[in-house]
């Protein structure tokens, strides 16, 4: 009895994460209410998201974690390949290539990469889901290998450039997504070629050269 | 009187596409309704968004227009100082530069910025909108004069490094708005800085070296 109360258990917050991550990525985070999500998860009871997962933010770590998971061991093994590389490209590799991986085995449709452009596009959102994917070792291992070869770049301009390289990451993986549930075309065949071409772009925006800024235009008088 | 009522008609349009850019900015475009938009722009009648601007597409197009006008004039000055110029990076500063420099004559909070990611989320308005864009004469001839600094490069990379420039723009600005709006702090100190940092990371994404692609998986044979 125990054991199938579990079961069922499971299952329910498994059913409440898929109509959450469908419904927060179609209409954003703040225009979905846990009773929607409730109902479109087949609960009769409208408080089941409460009861299994607390507030929304911990709905949302549930569902980024278990992507996470996902991703991160995918992310170990192209890392077993790129231990001991200097090569920006490849380290740049192991930062691109597990997201598109991982989109490519969810089948169609998939809300992922729309689910988690709502989630990094909510600052206390993406601060706790920030800190969480720091955690992660293959993810760690990879940054540190990234920032060894980087280390010509200002601190503040690696930072900026870390940012944007997120952004092309998070945004170019969801308009795909959206392309393929949509059945619009998509500019490359493959998830594969995706990953490929942000790796490309991404390694070309990291070592770009660094134009020297216009001087601070408040500038503060010594005391 | 004919005058006194233009000018009426005048300031309402300009109350309801202030409200509609806020609103849409806030809560994305489908959350929001034509009534709600009325009402945050005091009008009495909640038909005045209907009357006075037609479709939600028609709207859009305003609020679009009006600040295209004013960053197509800042891209002429650029454009004016840049003929001739055969560097990548001239060109790409034409395309980056005038967005921000008119976020930062917007004062605070402004709501463009996040406005217009609404709009490049939503395929349909995007369409609507890139084409409106490209009738614009300075862009016209940015993406010429861009174009033919990249000939190198096959067609389908630059029409896909081309999106993830756009992609860079728009969210990087939005993000910065977003900081700003919210006192939380920035990447760069100021819109200038932005514009820097962002001309820079995307000529190194334009300019990386291209790496052959796995060949498609489907082969079709020939007829």
């Amino acid at each position: 009895m125990a054991g199938t109360r579990t079961v069922r258990s499971t299952e329910t917050r498994e059913a409440i994460m898929a109509a959450a991550e469908r419904l927060y990525a179609e209409h954003g985070l703040v225009a979905v209410s846990n009773r929607q999500i409730s109902e479109a998860a087949g609960q009769g009871n409208v408080a089941a998201v409460g009861y299994h997962f607390g507030t929304r933010a911990d709905l949302v770590r549930a569902i980024m974690g278990k992507h996470s998971e996902a991703i991160e061991r995918i992310r170990q093994r192209i890392l077993d390949e790129t231990r001991g590389s200097r090569e920006v490209r490849d380290w740049v590799a192991c930062l691109v290539r597990p997201a598109p991986e991982h989109l490519a085995t969810l089948g169609l449709p998939s809300w992922y990469a729309r689910f988690a452009v709502q989630v990094m596009t909510d600052p206390l959102l993406r601060a706790i889901v920030t800190d969480e994917a720091l955690t992660r070792e293959p993810l760690r291992e990879t940054l540190h290998g990234l920032g060894r070869c980087l280390d010509a770049l200002p601190a503040e301009v690696r930072a900026e450039r870390g940012d944007m390289a997120r952004q092309l990451i998070t945004h170019t993986c969801a308009e795909r997504e959206r392309a393929l549930a949509e059945g619009t075309s998509t500019r490359q065949p493959s998830w594969d070629d995706t990953a490929g071409a942000l790796t490309d772009a991404i390694t070309g925006l990291l070592l770009a050269p660094v134009t020297p800024r216009s001087p601070a235009k408040e500038v503060r008088t010594n005391p």
